[in-house]
């Protein structure tokens, strides 16, 4: 923490504030200029607020220069996280591609759907269960008797699983069926949910919240692997902003400065950022091309008949299409699909 | 439901939308002009998706027209809403002043505070002892002990209390103790959380998620009010915006927006929307004179010493003062304090 | 500047770092902790980019702490600047109210508004001649004959003139006629403009830029100030956020923060920030309440009638009945109207 | 334009409505549901403010059906323009990369850079004369004898030379330096400029305003247009949102939205829109890979010397490794570079 004295300060003023932070247990590193003084601060300031240093009289402003998340950070870890999903690697060499429905309507439509997107090349199978609606009056989902189709479609097809879970009471059920555990965007600061997830041993798919900050997002990251679970796959799916012609802003840049941060793995959605079809693929492959660990994407395999977010939702041949330009792609950024 | 079809789109193009719209069961009522085509959409369109419709082949664009909120919508009922808290009207001719320490400390540290702030005019006494804590590291609360305290302060100084809910769990052990639960901003869409408060016959005081549009916000509502609790109170604490001098952009117009679309009351929180001291006393005069129905505000009896958030608390005698400065205020909007 | 290297950063890096430091002709105070080193920087920093230090090896961040601008600056002068418009004094103890026309259209309108908000109270009479309309296709303005229809109805009725001025072609024409030259929104950054308002010895309002942070706002009204002009008036008129149901998100924390940072006044303008006619009331209210030295407000003796945001202009009767309310408030805030 | 009337609107606030509209030489198209009458209105709207109509006793909605930009639309042009610049096509088949330094600086330090870009295959050569500052401080560019230089490093290395302009008095000077006159962010709603470029025969970049919606940005190029040029190329340089660990959030979603509206080319600025050198070349991957027409990047030949922007330049080797990866990527969109 570095604290920045007015041009001219008093003494007694600095004095003051120094008093302050050795009482408090602190190092304190005077540097004193022609016309202003500056404190460094060395020692555990986690836990303070910069605030209550604003607010002493004769300082002009107070930094707070260490990071506030640790486990999350690639200072703490220098390689980059591989995550492994029943068998599936995320962050490595390969590009992980997860596909499926929006919401998990019946056996026939995840069969269906499954053996499209497997055939085209997806590792991972998506399909949400229990779905966060804004609106009480709208479909809820199918519970854990979707889950359970989830799960034998993914045997089937050899895929791993992926479902959001809303609620910490919904975990202990979720954890035969699902491989993967997604928390949405609305609760990526419901901290009991997460605290809850860093108890279990499976991987988490932790989305960005419609306005989370990047430090933000990381420390939400920070909650679960401070309960001792490290496997968390960070997932960009948009940001909320101005421009109401997408549904979301998929802030891309998210990708490179993730990798600069932080040594998880990120991925991108393209089907909730733009929530139109046709944005999709050029999203998909913007993701990719971006350096994206991964991307997740919403497929039915008659999405004019998909009860929620049909028109986001890829036919099984544009998917199939879509696959064949990432593979165009993918050396560009060193990596295979 | 409006479907506005592009020029000259072709009578067949036409005729398929109109196909499909009957089929689903709903009126159509369409306009020609001379060079465009118009239908208007009468039924139950609330779950509609518009977007499925944007893709017929020969549409131009879907516009919903009807609200999808109800409940809580001033066309449902058309009186302001006057909710009671242990006596204390919300929402009525008394501009309503909430105000007590962020978090709750101490047996001292309440008991003082409340004395300092009943003396001075505030009806409801807040704390917090469930903290949504951005970092794991940081303090998570006292939990029921500090609600004990806040209810036997409250019953001393004669004032309703009220503090956050963070999880279903909580809800029964808070009931006896606390007069107004609290939503946090950020679990505004944790929506089982919102299903279970409906079940619950105590006001629910539902603050705006920081990025949530009003609609949004009105739609949280409307999961409480839809499980048979009526009694939300609206609190504006701030929005998120691109300004990073204040913590949050306070949204004041929000405030006859909602007094226009909504029968429920709204009030605000300046500590939170500035974060800084010096400004809550401005943002507190000017939430009760755009029309707030009542301030929620942080104060503690010593804010050098507050754990948390004592840089934006103000002083009792800073809080009497601006009592004194809303005074004066509330003739010019009919109310009284 | 302060420079943050990264914890055990190698001595030779730091030196690194010093040596380019010195080789610019800074001085630097050198603070080392047990486990980080942060480097203060004294001399003129202003023109540094610090993204340079940023891209040395060991350096972790770089932190400015000197403001950029000076003159608007309160530590460049301390008591607050009270701006003269012939003889309507801004930022004293008076809250100045600056009404009339969106748009000048003709003797008749002006003359009707000019003596109706006059009588009500208004100091200033607006009135725009030079419009900017984001569509090509849309009704640009009367120019200089406006002008003079303002002035004309000012001098009748005793009111100071303000209108905008969109290029710097207009500024010597619109002298004889206008004694406050407004810079809209959309031109808060066209620094030509900005140069050329330098030079003149008149005030100008300069409106904050739509997506304009307080810090790029003092900026601009630094660019004028640098030409020798101080008579620099900011008004607050709303930013862009996510929320779309109002036009814009009036920022109202922005009063109490600049009265902080900067000796100008400010004002706001309650009409384009919400855009409704029924919003401008409760928040010219507000901003009084939070301390604004003025408000503009557009009013027009027959909204129907106008050619150019009549939804947002006041009656008559609405702009005496604001006036009335906003006598009740201003003692609270230490004013006079 | 639709106007919806509110449910059981009475039959003389309908009939009131209607009459104004024709009063207004609309044609109307009334749709009577059960319970709700909505009306279609017919003719030229592109100047109705909806909200008059909005304020009309017994309205509850008024939503404007066509787009208020025509010569920009796809609707006006079918198939996509494709624009010349000394020779160099844009919007074609070929994916045209721009590149060179922020600001000119010297003779060496332009033709050095260029020569780099050209071998590595750039085709238009970038330079800024005049510069916008946020600062009144800092440098403000070489001007024409800066393009002087431009022109004749153009020539050697046979690219076409794009600046930008800032003040109409500068056009007329420019013109015989520079194929494409470009637009900064600051200046997109600078409509007298804009104006007076529409009256220019040469090819307009348009960049992106910061925080313009994309249909204030198409309403934009329409201002250029209508004056007669229908060369616009439009350019996607990041938008302002809460995220501030970038510079601007680059909306990679506007690359298929503009395709889908517009027939104009879109480009996308890596540089601007991150801020940093090792966020470039992921950004452009991404533009390519999302479908853009161009790509706008600032290269130096020693970025440690740079004037401006020196740490979001590339250096040399670095802009050839990134047009190695360009290449393999645009068989995925169907292009060439």
């Amino acid at each position: 923490m570095v604290i920045v004295m007015e041009k001219h300060a008093a003494e007694e003023k600095i004095e003051r504030v120094v008093a302050e932070l050795i009482a408090r247990g602190f190092d304190v590193h005077r540097s004193t200029g022609s016309d202003q003084t500056v404190l460094g601060v060395v020692g555990d300031v986690a836990n303070v607020d910069t605030r209550e240093f604003e607010l002493f009289d004769g300082v002009q402003e107070v930094v707070r220069v260490s990071e506030p998340y640790k486990l999350t950070s690639r200072t703490f870890k220098r390689e980059s996280s591989v995550i492994d999903a029943r068998g599936v690697r995320i962050g490595g060499d390969e590009v992980v591609i997860m596909a499926g429905p929006c919401t998990i309507e019946s056996e026939h439509q995840v069969f269906e759907t499954a053996r499209r997107v497997a055939r085209a090349g997806a590792r991972v199978l998506r399909g949400g269960a229990y779905k966060p609606r804004t609106s009480p009056y709208a479909f809820q989902g199918m519970g854990l008797d979707g889950l359970k189709i989830l799960r034998a479609a993914g045997d089937e097809c050899d895929m791993a699983t992926v479902s959001e879970v809303m609620e910490i009471s919904q975990i202990e059920g979720m954890l035969p069926y699902v491989d993967i555990l997604q928390v949405g965007a609305r609760n990526m600061q419901n901290f009991n949910l997460l605290a809850a997830l860093g108890q279990v041993r499976k991987p988490v798919l932790l989305k960005r919240g419609m306005s989370a900050t990047i430090q933000e997002w990381l420390l939400a990251a920070e909650y679960i692997m401070a309960g001792g679970n490290y496997d968390v796959i960070l997932c960009e799916r948009g940001i909320r902003t101005f421009e109401t012609y997408t549904r979301n802003t998929l802030d891309i840049s998210a990708i490179p400065v993730i990798h600069k941060l932080s040594h998880l793995p990120i991925i991108g959605d393209p089907s909730h950022a733009s929530g139109r079809r046709n944005k999709v693929a050029p999203l998909a492959r913007a993701i990719v091309a971006a350096g994206g660990d991964g991307v997740l994407i919403e497929v039915h395999y008659d999405p004019e008949k998909a009860v929620c977010d049909g028109p986001q939702s890829l036919y099984p041949e544009q998917f199939a299409r879509l696959m064949d330009e990432l593979r165009i792609i993918v050396p560009a950024v060193g990596r295979t699909i």
